[in-house]
């Protein structure tokens, strides 16, 4: 009366160029964490690999938050956990939408009981800081929400603006940086945020699958005392926190060990390379990307005032068929790029230039093969004048780090 | 301005033998699939290893139900993706509750609103089926819950009555089989059961972190079509279903690849294994287990009639000091086992038969360290009872094993 055993292969992945909006590749010590020996969720040398995590989450997060935790989930998860502790029925939750990610915060508002109002731009430009003002003017919001890189168009927000006015009508604000975190600046502090969350996949190069968050300790405050309780037991902040920092380690879920091992090797090593410099490392291969694309005449989607370091947009030109030339990229080179999200599906490329990804051989190698196939379709012709400008970036940048350490070496 | 980066060394965990209640230790191929090149989420290969999963997981759980899939989370992810989907508030849940996962059960549905009615039993005591019949008498109740396995006490219902009851009466049973698939007999179809969710972690032997999960046709009919929509946006399975299923595969969350993967190979080990010869090794280790520990005179906390073979629940003796043990077996041996939770901290000790951690070596070393850490707290003498009376049920395994290979050559 059984089933018969389904006859299955050993699994055997390709080897792809990562270069969509994550995940992205994994450094070898990243994936070494994976494969090391898995403890207990209350093993001693565990609670320690959290402590450790905890604090280089809060140097990743530039914040001085105790709760700054990793959730069991994906950045999905982030999402709905700061919008669940935050809203109770009936309240009011002010949602900037310019974007994929922006309309998913609206959806798991208005699931969670709160009465939204959104505060539009068009999809490739920022919210306007005098839009969110109107919206609050008169209107008591729990909780303000925008995302600091929207991954469906490549555009970034005034966060210091945003945060100002949020701040000043009394308003949480939550602010979504799961394109942004480890690849351009993050300052939940400077922008009054009560809760930033990212994901492990994208700057960070870790294994997809857990998200990080930091709330500051006037939002966990709230979430503590609030009168109704948290409707999503899973990502309770509350239960999180006593997991992650009371004195007895309340158990709440079973960690996900190897990821968060994975986790801490990913964040040592932005600690070991500086969050700085890691920045602008991130802001080095995006120059020399677009220098290569506009060296190419394709146009960027993103306003050119506010565009993301951490994921390029690109008009896909007149006449050019944008699915065929993401098979043939992934066919012929191995190399993922994404495709556009909800009306520009088939109209915008979208590239990531994010963590252990963004690398000058990949910058190089996906220049040379979008030129290629974009003259196969009738574009342009293969001179290598995009990876020529790209080259000139780069070599531009080596003779400013150059100069700079040999004055360093004077002073 | 900026936070000093901490120094924080190199990730380098012990090696624990794990006989907890999960996780346990991982086969090579599970390993080796975590540090499997990674794909994006949307790939084509790995759109065909989630295929290949659910056929998997069909296997794993006996049932031809489409929907069977793995959530990003762990097994507390499934439970509350179990319940939030089909409690509607106000709905009536009756909830089976004798130990710690019964209770859990209990608060999340009355987060999602639910109107619950317990039915109880003493920790260490199966519910009583006419328990259940009384309290769904003259009620309309949504959902029935139990848990299969209860890991806090090593108690196994009478499932095959439990799912009559709720089916004769209408409700959808929910079944917590996170201590017991992939060790134990679990089949869906033979309970009536709309939902089964388990953990990767236990008797599945691929690390922490997702959920395996199984709705029937009816029941997925019912979350599709509800009124309310399910108020977790991360858990909603429709949303699991579509971009599992659906021809378009509706992109929801960035995938776990990694632990996918891990999935995916730590079934097709339980398909090659076979699923019958997977319960009769927990079976066979947990006889020679519990051998040993009655040779040396130990009490078992379970109702002897209703024994998971996966967990073993040990009183601890009188004057025997139970947290020293487990520390001493951590430092001394490198094993991991649990203790009591709840009412029970202090007064048990909770054995894990589990996966990859079945094995003749564990349970011989565990017997034999048993033995002497008791001996140390003057309980006992190092007689190697233990291990002789494990070695016994061993010896007459293979006897019949090779009894039964003779019969089938000559036949």
């Amino acid at each position: 009366m059984g089933f018969d055993p389904p006859h299955v292969a050993e699994l055997s992945p390709p080897q792809r160029v990562l270069m969509g909006p994550g995940p992205t590749s994994l450094p070898p010590a990243v994936l070494q964490a994976l494969i090391a020996p898995i403890t207990g969720h209350k093993d001693p040398f565990f609670l320690h690999v959290m402590d450790e995590t905890a604090e280089l989450l809060r140097y990743l997060f530039q914040t001085s938050n105790e709760a700054s935790l990793s959730l069991p989930g994906t950045g999905g998860a982030g999402m709905e956990a700061a919008i669940a502790n935050l809203i109770q029925p009936g309240d009011t939750a002010v949602v900037c939408v310019n974007g994929l990610f922006g309309a998913r915060m609206a959806e798991i508002a208005r699931r969670h009981g709160a009465d939204v109002v959104q505060v539009t731009a068009p999809w490739g430009k920022p919210i306007d800081p005098d839009d969110l003002r109107k919206a609050l003017a008169g209107r008591k919001a729990r909780v303000v929400t925008t995302v600091h890189g929207e991954t469906s168009t490549g555009v970034t927000q005034p966060m210091e603006e945003l945060g100002q006015i949020a701040g000043d009508q009394g308003a949480f604000l939550v602010v979504d940086v799961v394109a942004t975190i480890g690849g351009m600046p993050v300052i939940p502090h400077a922008w009054n945020s009560a809760i930033c969350y990212g994901a492990s996949q994208k700057c960070i190069s870790a294994p997809p699958g857990v998200s990080p968050i930091t709330v500051n300790l006037e939002t966990m405050d709230y979430i503590r005392n609030r009168a109704t309780p948290v409707p999503c037991w899973y990502l309770d902040l509350g239960e999180h926190r006593n997991y992650w920092f009371a004195k007895e380690r309340i158990y709440h879920h079973t960690a996900p060990v190897p990821l968060i091992y994975a986790l801490h090797e990913a964040l040592r090593l932005i600690a070991e390379e500086g969050i700085e410099a890691r920045w602008a490392r991130h802001a080095l291969h995006n120059r020399a990307f677009v220098a290569g694309l506009e060296a190419m005449d394709l146009e960027l989607f993103a306003d050119p005032n506010y565009r993301m370091t951490t994921l390029v947009s690109i008009n896909v030109p007149n006449g050019v068929d944008e699915a065929r030339v993401r098979g043939e990229l992934l066919r012929e080179y191995g190399i993922e790029i994404s495709g556009g999200l909800g009306p520009y599906a088939g109209r915008m490329w979208r590239v990531g230039i994010m963590g252990h990804s963004a690398s000058h051989n990949n910058v190089v190698l996906l220049l040379s093969a979008l030129e290629r196939l974009l003259a196969r379709q009738g574009y342009g012709s293969p001179t290598g004048a995009g990876v020529a400008a790209a080259d000139a970036e780069y070599s531009a940048a080596a003779a400013e780090y150059s100069a700079a350490a040999a004055q360093a070496a004077v002073a």
